[in-house]
């Protein structure tokens, strides 16, 4: 394990966290608040032992696949640990308790949106900024964009680069990293100011609408209001942030191909179809199935076509204050989108659509083996053969995060008093970095014992580093000696 | 396709069932209920066909893989449907409705143990000698029987053997399946009259204990009583029925070996230490969670150990009448112990403990390979490394089988009005043929709606199956022409 050079990463991106940490004091400046101290407090000491672990330099700077997943797993855990200090120094008008601060800080970082708050807006401006700029940072993910801070020509960038990145091959679009991370991050930003835009012409106040903007963006689900989106009942800028909802669960890939001039290809890309056809469907089945409650089919319409973006990108928004109502099917079918999220290579959490097609396609290959011993099946994605040790990747990956929730659920059951089905959405919820709960748009996660919360905000880790890098950082064998 | 041969086969298996009815007629004389018709008419018209379809002799008599699974998902279907008659032909002492009369006969022959019967005391004595006679009869398969009755020499009956055994290695025993199938069958009935000895030394009526060593022996569930084995209040044969749930839900080789002298060797198996454990380590934290409830730490342990071996055998006996209050952490152990099963080779449902021992050993030798790319990891099972088939076998079976959990769950929220968590515990019921519901001791499956009951039955056949004979009995390659 090369300690020096992952501490040295932990160093740079520390700097870079107190960088960020000056944006929610501007903020505060600017509606005058008087809570800078708030901010430059954490910005400061971070910034210091930033500089500190950033002095030695490595001699040795390869980072193997190992500690790819170390560093990952670290600076995540490093970013939540300083996030939460602003919230407890906020007291009243922040989160006093480090537990919830931290279970909240997690929540904004890996972009879950699970919140401990019942009411959200005791928070000051600066705060409420902090808290929904994490979900902007996160969605894109902190490291990608240390990587233009890191030495050229390092050959285990990579490696760091596939940790954070969501899905199984973040290495699509182009050979070079750090062009990529540019690209990623261009689009990212475009679209997020063209959200802004859009939803200050709607109407909406500038801060709102950068808020709402970055929580989809980050497919977080944070909300100003306790109400959510509900709050402004206007249609148009709900009809935004539901289709904005939904490119941002698109893999990056496509956009980049448009932007590039190759939007056929982008269009028939098997993921992007089948994320498409899983949206509109479960919008027409939900919208039918509500139908009742809504009055027409247009509203019905309105309402679970937010819901569905909404969760199938894993943002977890709600516009719908009738939610509790909605038919167990409606449900159901919601907390399936959970599982499965959005697509990889996007800002969504979930399974992946790529991962649940392999898995699909890997089963049925084995079934029609076994109707036809003596054939030769092949289990293919877009029009590609796909590897043998890409399907078993993909096969465990799904048992792993199934025993994971199976694990965590059963802790659950043992430390809090809440029901069965509550614990296991709440898992899914986490772990699939939507933090919108099924069990009701009025669910808190402060029913959770404070031991309950440091479990979860480790789950939603799990979920945003896609499993591995947290399960290896706890696994006693990775920092055993060769 | 061999349909001349599947025909003849089915033909063999409904003269054996013809018999089999003659059983509850002979009780139905003894207590001179005068319901002999209910019986003599299925097995007459069984007889009639069953020698018909064995009229014509097949010239081949190959059985392939396909046809076997093929064969024993008629078998099975068949059967359920000419088993339900009796119940239909009962009227009021019996269940009149035929889709719930299907139900509570695959129930009966899948050893799940699931009822629609809100009151199962309103049955004559004849036609509840059947309803438990069923678990009997299923509990060790069919066609394992029908076995005796095929030709000698055909190299076929190993898929037919293999599709209706429970786990994935049932030729482990010895070579020549004939002889595996009377030493199997002497090992069930032996342990089934002992355990009848046993309760009637504990005073048991005759009539009970016999239906009771039955359900238990099958790992069905069914009980005589509305409170099941709570009626009797009898700690002694509570014990005597708890120690042989647990017994039967143990792999049949280890009371082969032990029987041939090789005890030593037995006790070595994975399985059966993994089962052993899993059961002790149950019973200790449930009967501490449930204490408070008990009073004392025998009682609790008491109540735990029962619904632990019931639980974990899949038989689905209870014997407590506080269950429902019981904490939730106990109630998730039981839901995960459903999931989990028995060991391969008995007469247990669920995924079985063998199979979730390779998927966790698989999976942790993928985290390992992760930590160490360069490193040679290897899944060892009783000392020897397994071939990669095996595992990939048992990883689609876990992944099957979770989807089917999920889609089967989907399709009940939108069929009924039942939540989701009832739905999710029923599934998991039904195709871990536990019967069980943890959602509380009282319920009824009779709240679903008539298709459900109808695919509530495909899943118990889909679990005591395993999976594969049903799933491709329904795909139309299946009947495609090579």
């Amino acid at each position: 394990m090369n300690y020096k050079m992952i501490l040295n990463v932990i160093g740079k991106a520390l700097i870079l966290e107190a960088i960020l940490l000056l944006a929610p004091m501007a903020v505060g400046f600017i509606y005058g608040e008087n809570n800078w101290m708030q901010f430059l407090i954490p910005a400061g000491a971070t910034l210091l032992v930033g500089f500190l672990l950033n002095f030695s330099k490595p001699k040795n700077k390869t980072i193997y696949v190992k500690e790819g997943f170390i560093i990952v797993a670290l600076v995540w855990l490093v970013y939540s640990l300083v996030g939460a200090v602003p919230f407890v120094l906020a007291g009243d008008k922040g989160i006093p308790n480090f537990v919830n601060a931290f279970f909240e800080t997690v929540s904004g970082f890996t972009t879950t949106g699970a919140s401990i708050l019942k009411d959200v807006e005791v928070l000051s401006k600066a705060i409420m900024f902090w808290r929904i700029f994490t979900h902007w940072i996160g969605g894109m993910g902190v490291l990608v964009f240390v990587l233009a801070l890191l030495p050229k020509h390092n050959s285990g960038l990579i490696h760091l680069f596939r940790a954070e990145s969501p899905g199984p091959s973040p290495d699509k679009i182009v050979g070079k990293i750090k062009s990529t991370a540019r690209i990623l991050y261009s689009i990212y930003i475009i679209l997020t100011i063209l959200e802004t835009i859009l939803l200050v012409i709607g109407g909406m106040p500038l801060y709102d609408s950068i808020l709402n903007s970055f929580t989809t963006a980050g497919t977080g689900g944070f909300g100003i209001y306790n109400t959510s989106i509900a709050h402004y009942n206007n249609l148009y800028c709900e009809i935004v942030i539901a289709v904005f909802m939904f490119l941002f669960g698109i893999n990056f890939n496509v956009f980049y191909l448009i932007l590039i001039g190759k939007g056929r290809k982008a269009f028939k890309s098997g993921e992007f179809k089948a994320y498409t056809v899983m949206v509109i469907s479960s919008t027409i089945i939900i919208a039918l199935n509500i139908l009742s409650i809504c009055g027409n089919f247009a509203e019905a319409l309105r309402y679970s076509f937010f819901q569905v973006t909404s969760v199938s990108s894993t943002t977890g928004l709600f516009n719908s204050l009738n939610f509790n109502n909605w038919p167990t099917l409606s449900k159901a079918i919601l907390l399936i989108l959970s599982c499965v999220g959005a697509s990889a290579g996007s800002t969504g959490g979930g399974i992946k659509v790529i991962r649940c097609s392999v898995l699909f396609k890997s089963v049925f290959a084995d079934l029609k083996r076994m109707v036809r011993p003596r054939s030769v099946v092949t289990v293919k994605l877009d029009g590609e053969v796909l590897d043998r040790n890409t399907e078993r990747n993909v096969r465990s990956y799904f048992i792993i995060w199934v025993l994971v929730v199976i694990l965590v659920t059963l802790v659950l059951c043992a430390l809090n008093k809440t029901d069965m089905f509550t614990n296991i959405s709440s898992v899914i919820s986490c772990v699939g970095n939507v933090g919108f709960n099924v069990v009701g748009t009025d669910f808190c996660y402060a029913v959770f014992s404070p031991l309950s919360k440091v479990l979860l905000s480790f789950v939603m880790l799990v979920g945003r580093l896609e499993i591995f890098p947290i399960i290896l950082l706890l696994m006693p064998r990775t920092w055993r000696k060769n």
